[in-house]
């Protein structure tokens, strides 16, 4: 059984690579490279898989989901400036296939303090930009 | 190819389980164990599975599909209160994952009926409680 | 200018006249009127009208009136049995025109505590039961 | 008749008074008045309103009009910083009110240019901030 | 008190002015003047006013309102070629614009068949062709 | 990582077989056998997989794949009668299920031209006709 949950947040960011030229950059990432950046109103899903629980008939404590990527995503990216307000985007190009990618690294961080026996896992991560544009990032559960 | 039909059904449930008592109810399922239950505009996700017929372009007739759907749950839960008028919910509680296995039940007991072949396979379940809140199932055909 | 904040309560209710017979209300109000209810994602607009400050550069402090609604409306009607857990449906039938007229009572009541200046004005409540199913209120602001 | 357009642009913006100290900035404005800013997806509504040409069957040329608006106001807003990329925010705070003016602003100075007749009107601006955060703005056309 | 209802239907045109040159029109409607026609998943919101009825608690019997909408525009429009098998559009331009005419028509038709008293009555027409354009008439209720 | 873009077509199409009676199309296919046809507001997802450049922190360049879907797919879909004006449904039935096959023949034919390197990968189409009926087909790719 999966359970996801959806979150927002409102975030500005550059396509910059600093390793290019200003002109390279222009030309690989058009507008979205204008240097002061620009915003959108993220869309996340957070993908959770495990066994339904017999006792409670859930897959998990919603309420510990929530407190775990509004305090580890949710309250660092909101209302933030990607490039120059988060510490892992000094160097890393804040594309939304980095922030997918950053966003499994927050929350592995701290998942086996949310979920000490590891279950449920996390399953799936969907960032979506804009309604066109929509990322996905498949977690292949490794064997323990 | 997968075609996947959507539905939507309004239902009310308590969470809310008997072997707990009344503070541990409270602490686990908050103010979804308020008394008189409170409701929801579920929405129902059925997909199938199968080859494109040559003749018709189809992979399912989709009033086939519709008429099982709406016979075996939407009759079943729209408009109900899941705790009180739902056999399957007098002991189980009605979270919404045990409702997609209730879901999947139902069908599965009519599939042979409605598809006597077995083609197209129920491949997959998603009911949404609230744009928040999404459960998946997925179906894994048994080989024949 | 106008400012619309969207909130979401989850509640269930039946439609039930108690000066009507048994079969009466049936006929009225079909599976609306199943015994023990049912219940919906509600959606709620509520819309204050004003002069934009020149100073702050807004119609309304947005979380003076997110305080309002979510105390008034949103923590007394989320997650209850509208007919069993709400003073104001013990007698009023909980059809969402009702609904509407109660929310209207509610804000009002507290408007001036909460907007001493009666700036901005409460212009417009939309309560939306269904995707199908939507109603509107316009509040005519009487001269002072 | 009245026909609405529906444009969407991504920008960031920071919400700071100029005349106001951090300290009171911070306290009127929250996580909006964070130092470098954050974006949205702007979601734009144009509604013009006018009688239907009875030879094309139409309220206006919808090319016409889609030039207009993407020519003042999309292509000056998308994928900016609106404080600092545009003339108009450098002394006025980038709220969504003042962006509805502002974008009213835009739209007038060429109607006449683009819609010599000047039918059809402009007659109404919603700008959609967030899902759940929107701002309308009508026009009463003065009489000529 | 207002009521929305939504409805659906699927149809295809073309926009083609029979007394207007070939050249003409593809100048004047571009792709929309295709030869074969095209098609839409019309969205069509139905809106009536009308007083609270105090014994039902409610502004319209609302199977009423959708038998009449059902029988007099859906079950004309849907799967059809508006160009051709509409009687209305033989000679009329199936613009959107005049789709919206043509429903206020056959409600008006039919409306005090289904309302003998008048009441509710019908306030507002509003026909989505596609999600970026949205056409709303609303009808002035003359005094009676 | 995969990343989905989301596009748009109108068309009209009749769903027909040509090898079968009348009857037994009318039969089988209801109002979508209607003779002149009718239409739909097509929802496309292209969903392309791959690594993410080290360097430019993408997984595509988004404008190559839109470049690519627009000139290959919309181009010739949008504002057509897919029975009429495209070859590939002169005898081919226009159903959903065969419009997801054939954009896949489109986009497989000019790929490799696109994206020399055969990286990202086409790895999903999903074609929506109408909110309720959504086809999806899965691209496995092949070993190389």
């Amino acid at each position: 059984m999966r359970l996801t949950h959806r979150y927002r947040f409102s975030a500005s960011h550059r396509i910059h690579v600093e390793s290019l030229s200003g002109e390279e950059n222009r030309r690989l990432f058009g507008k979205c490279n204008n240097p002061y950046g620009h915003g959108h109103n993220y869309n996340l899903e957070i993908t959770v898989e495990g066994p339904v629980d017999a006792k409670t008939g859930r897959v998990v404590e919603p309420g510990e989901l929530d407190r775990l990527v509004e305090a580890e995503v949710i309250a660092a990216y909101n209302h933030r400036y990607l490039n120059v307000d988060l510490p892992e985007f000094q160097k890393l190009t804040a594309t939304t296939e980095n922030l997918a990618y950053e966003i499994q690294r927050r929350l592995d961080e701290k998942w086996r303090q949310a979920f000490p026996s590891g279950v449920p896992s996390l399953a799936h991560i969907r960032v979506q930009e804009t309604k066109r544009n929509v990322f996905d990032l498949s977690i292949i559960e490794e064997a323990i």
